[in-house]
């Protein structure tokens, strides 16, 4: 069955609060080098093998139900399939 | 700069109730097809170039601060860099 992967992420100019706060945490934890932290959220999606286009379908569900157009952007991946 | 992104999913043995939601409301939005939802963290690290070893960096960051590793899992990939 294929694999199809959506990567949700907030979009660049939204203040990721999340992200901060790790990136604060890191050098305290003794983690140099870390420039940036973005958090977002990734879904994975096992689609029937009779649907012809698993990544189409991907991406209406990403468009009408993972992703809040507004604030977020979404990336999709065919993993296998 | 280095990009490295981390996902960190649930491992297969623990309940995903934000996955099976997807789950179940994607048939009543008209979503046929999908016989599978599950839901995990996205990040995205920026590293600084003078870090030898990006992907290293990233594995002890997600080891130590990204994922509880009682109960998920996490893969790393080097986007560019």
């Amino acid at each position: 069955m294929p694999r199809v992967n959506v990567d949700v992420m907030l979009k660049h100019e939204i203040l990721d609060p999340q992200g901060q706060a790790v990136e604060r945490a890191l050098p305290t934890m003794g983690f140099e080098g870390v420039a940036e932290v973005r958090i977002g959220k990734h879904i994975e999606l096992v689609i029937d093998d009779d649907v012809a286009d698993a990544e189409g379908l991907a991406e209406a569900v990403a468009d009408k139900l993972l992703a809040n157009p507004v604030i977020e952007a979404y990336t999709v991946t065919v993993v296998d399939g």
